[in-house]
């Protein structure tokens, strides 16, 4: 399957569309952002300066109807963290953007500042819109605007006012099925890099393009045994669609590592009214609509449309690691109020996560009660104001930090913690210290995994492995919700690959290229100064214990720095 | 001679006097608190948590009348940078610890907080003092109240509200001869640290002590020839005395070199306003004091009080550093001005130069227009007041340039550059770039150097050498100023450290101790995360022409790498 990749000079020297090198052919999605960025980026360039490569790919086998395999990266050198960034998500770009043949977006350079472009891809080709009508524009207002002008069914990419401003916490969002901006490109700040660069969308209209796989009739007959066995599964094909990823959260909580008041407990007395069972009979009562898919094709559908209780549209997608940091971390406990915040960040266009950990360090800096959240609703309103508060609010959680002189401040490497304290999960502690994207659960959330959480000792082989199939499944674009499925039967994984793009690839070789592509991305953060010294998670978790359980994070250093053995094992390609 | 180190846990384990250890008896100032923090400090730990050590240690050869040699150093793990941190001050304090048979005060843990204590020193011994009274008061009023109690001759050592506050820019005050608490160990947030343990202040009384020199005849012989030595020469003699620091203003203007709003021109239309000429004209015709000395027997006497058209005090030393970040760089070309908001910054306790180039990026950013007085001395006043754009503004102007979205940011390794740009002066961009201090001018300021500042080839080993003299003089407490008599003869040195001390160095063993600190500062700051990423000038700088000169920074990267060389030398001891 020939693909293309477009580089975007937004400079002012155009626009150029290449066939994907021949090295390059079998990689998508986060295994092609952090390759090209790990070649091309000067690892000392500053994030937000033009030098930095701005890359958006859709996963390998985006295109088909292949349930929960549309997922889309995106990956720049982070503002946050100042290493490499992948970041990825639902919605349906990923599936346009292969249905058109496209392997990759790169875009270098930046527009004058002041400058607000699109740009428009679709079968006649690519081409930058002026969009100066909507500087300034929330992302809500902006995903309208743009419908309105290239048409309903275009898929959105879209920044937000905080990426104007160059926020470290701007997300990128991405339109669902229904067209409602609100699958996230959330952590590291790429909206920002969009902002730098003066772009504020990218309009992708798929009509008249269609998608050729290698092998249509066995992808047909594979789509089919898919979906089948994801329903058939009792999590994919129950919990998920019913509860959504707050499932999670009775059962995190119980574990005592639900984020409670800037990670000083990890059970909250509110949970259940923040649990999936509550986000579930809320919805359903409300007429609203949960077993909501984000992709297209996707039958597993974790997603939601919260609504108020006059059954109006609130928020798509109320998720469990905002729930926990915007929720149990602000010592809210009404799902009602956490929508709402959800809603206004995701306008603003920040990251949920970042903002609600950030905040969680202000209010324990004494700015604001926790609990308190018609402050914390004026305060999330700032970011996108742009007030001085709001700026620094957008700059994430370590720099709040900073500001109010704190040392409890739940980051690695820059970039806030999810929604698991890893004093009570402590594979979640080896994922935030090791994972090349700072704090990030979904390099290998090791909740996942059939160990007692709670023992340091014997969770690295399990979470190291975790992350090689992880970054394997970012790159062909598969979600890792799937995994109970698909990891569990990962010849579903080599058919798939085989039937849509003819690559014979075998699990194993698979691994490998996940381990690679990890290699990559380490190979950067050295180059842009990264040392062992920070794969570490902030020191108060090593000496503070973590009611009500009493953990301390103490999974012995020597883990920590065995973890990336496997850098030794061959040359870096 | 015998020296004490004293040990005191602000935990509430006490305080512990013990003999210098056989292996640092030879060290004071930065040798001393730089190996103190090498060898006990984990470099991983976060600078705010009880774990940093703070270390106050009066040069090796303070305690005598011996001019320019009584300068204090203070370290610890730095919350501006991160790495390891020394800064050096005038004043009384090294005078009276000296006198006190104190080689180090060493401060561990940290109080609860709320509590605000201070360390009284004197003959008695030490004991810690409930400053409660104290808590947020400005450090003029507290060094009043201080003396009022303690009686009118104590040396002080004071952390203002920003301190408290525990901002990354805060610095720790020593008073001068007079009692004004205005010579700042200013860079890289020691405040901070202070503030985290709850120490306010350190009191000294040297009431009834006294410090016998090994030879005292030879030392009397001593104080009398390089006396005559620094007067003789032109610069120290009669230039120093007469027009300050900033006598050197006009020059880095004629170079190109003098940061003006935020770092985008190297030469200030109102440069005459801020010049050395100016400020002898102004001071001497109100009735101030030029040729003012910072530390007893200094007779280079480069500071001064200035004072207003009235003849009332205004701020004791208006310094070049402080007239090039919060002068030219925001656009202000008025004496009376830059004075006021020196005064502010001294009042509340944060470093004059971080300050201004912080301010500086946020002008850049757009937050204020340059050049306007009142809205800079509002936002001065907002850090004081521990405001959130007062809390972002004491983070320093790395945390700035984040909150906005700015990639020109004059920093490295998070601390602001002092008031050369490196672009026309490339000796101190090397200075700014290798040391592990930050963009720290003190460490190496090539500018005394006889060579062309625009070459960027033949720097390399000139200012390598300047580094390990530096470091030389910071360990003996003899001020950077004497250079073009004690480094251009530097059998005074040598003299100087056997007639004190006894011990019979030679000047190139001298060096070698030089080296061997660097080394150790070094070798923290790597265990801390630091490579050589981190000893680079911003991007914007290599790319970005300076007016009017047009000059970028263009030495060799090979150059900036090659510079430690040394480090292989030997083994670290």
């Amino acid at each position: 399957v020939a693909r293309k990749i477009v580089e975007i000079d937004l400079s002012g020297h155009g626009i150029r569309v290449e066939e994907c090198p021949e090295d390059l052919r079998l990689l998508g999605g986060r295994g092609l952002t952090s390759t090209s960025i790990q070649r091309e980026t000067d690892p000392l360039c500053h994030p937000l300066a033009p030098e930095n490569l701005l890359v958006i790919a859709p996963g390998l086998l985006a295109g088909t109807g292949l349930s929960s395999a549309n997922r889309l990266s995106a990956g720049a050198k982070s503002p946050l963290t100042g290493g490499i960034k992948e970041a990825n998500s639902g919605g349906t770009a990923a599936f346009k953007l292969a249905r058109l043949g496209i392997a990759a977006l790169k875009f270098r350079g930046a527009a004058p500042r002041g400058r607000c472009l699109g740009l428009r891809v679709s079968r006649e080709g690519c081409r930058l819109e002026d969009l100066g009508f909507l500087a300034g524009k929330g992302i809500y207002q902006t995903a309208e605007a743009l419908r309105e002008r290239f048409g309903a069914r275009v898929g959105l990419i879209i920044a937000g006012p905080a990426g104007e401003m160059r926020m470290s916490t701007a997300c990128l969002s991405v339109t669902d099925p229904e067209g409602e901006p609100c699958r996230n490109l959330g952590r590291g700040g790429l909206g920002a890099v969009a902002g730098a660069k003066g772009l504020k969308a990218v309009i992708i209209d798929d009509e008249g393009a269609e998608f050729r796989p290698h092998d249509p009739e066995a992808t047909k007959a594979l789509i089919r045994d898919f979906a089948a066995r994801l329903k058939a599964h009792p999590v994919t094909g129950e919990k998920f669609p019913k509860y959504g990823t707050a499932m999670t959260l009775m059962n995190v909580n119980k574990l005592g590592g639900l984020p409670t008041r800037n990670f000083s407990a990890g059970s909250f007395e509110g949970a259940e009214g923040l649990s999936g069972d509550r986000l579930y009979e809320t919805i359903s009562s409300r007429g609203g609509q949960y077993a909501h898919g984000c992709m297209p094709g996707c039958v597993i559908r974790c997603s939601n449309k919260y609504v108020d209780p006059a059954g109006k549209a609130v928020v798509g997608s109320l998720d469990f690691e905002t729930i926990g940091l915007l929720g149990a971390n602000l010592g809210l406990g009404d799902l009602d109020q956490v929508a709402e915040l959800n809603k206004l960040c995701n306008d603003i266009g920040v990251d949920t996560m970042e903002t609600g950990a950030a905040l969680g360090v202000l209010a324990e800096g004494g700015l604001f009660a926790f609990g308190d959240f018609p402050r914390v609703r004026d305060l999330i309103q700032e970011i996108g104001q742009g007030t001085p508060l709001g700026r620094l609010i957008g700059s994430g959680a370590a720099a709040c930090g900073r500001a109010y002189g704190l040392d409890r401040v739940p980051t690695v490497k820059g970039q806030s913690m999810a929604a698991y304290d890893p004093r009570a999960i402590k594979g979640l502690g080896l994922t935030y210290a090791l994972s090349p994207m700072g704090a990030d659960h979904t390099a290998g959330n090791a909740i996942t995994l059939a160990v007692d959480p709670t023992d340091p000792r014997v969770q690295l082989e399990a979470v190291r492995e975790l992350h090689w199939k992880y970054t394997a499944l970012d790159t062909l674009g598969i979600c890792i919700f799937t995994g109970r499925v698909s990891l569990a039967n990962p010849e579903l994984i080599e058919q798939a690959v085989r039937v849509i793009t003819g690559w014979a690839a075998s699990w194993a070789e698979l691994l490998e290229l996940g381990k690679r592509i990890l290699h990559r991305e380490r190979d950067f953060n050295r180059r842009a100064g990264f040392t062992a010294a920070h794969d570490r998670l902030p020191g108060f978790m090593l000496r503070e214990a973590l009611p009500p359980n009493h953990e301390v994070f103490d999974v012995p250093q020597a883990d920590l720095d065995s973890f990336y053995d496997f850098d030794r094992e061959g040359q870096l390609d």
